[in-house]
């Protein structure tokens, strides 16, 4: 499967990131055609030495990378991608490739 | 589900990057009790500009944040750990966290 990876810095207000994600982002997401699985960190995000500087990261599967592709070129994916600009100050890295279980 | 992500930096020898991780790490890896998914890119990693500095990304998946600790502190966790330094010279940054789908 193709993936997005979403990597989230630590922002200022973590309540409000919180908030904005789960009831304006994940909803929004949900909307991309093609999306199969879409799974977000729950708790802290860390790393093996301790803390990390990420506050939250999601994986979002796709059958392929066409299909991830044209989810992120579809008004729906350009309306989550634009969301960012809204909770996502502090920086997010995204990350896309096809994967494959081994 | 837990996960585990490792996000390993472009290497010097690529190639020699990928024989020994595909024929070396990935069976070490496999051994890890209690390891329930395991993927890796196929292809290049990519962001939504173009290129990152990343050659390889890997999504390790687990029942719990329990389990993905005792996998990780296991003679054969350690040992995966350990196969790290022989081909991750470029950098490995690990991401450990407790997800769940949405």
């Amino acid at each position: 499967m193709a993936k997005l990876v979403a990597l989230y810095k630590k922002p200022a207000d973590a309540a409000a990131f919180d908030a904005h994600y789960h009831a304006t982002h994940v909803p929004l997401a949900k909307t991309i055609a093609g999306l199969r699985r879409y799974e977000v960190s729950s708790g802290p995000v860390m790393t093996p030495q301790g803390e990390s500087p990420l506050h939250l990261a999601a994986i979002l599967s796709f059958d392929s990378l066409a299909a991830l592709q044209a989810a992120m070129a579809s008004p729906q994916g350009q309306a989550t991608a634009a969301d960012l600009a809204n909770f996502a100050q502090a920086g997010v890295d995204l990350l896309i490739f096809d994967s494959k279980e081994v």
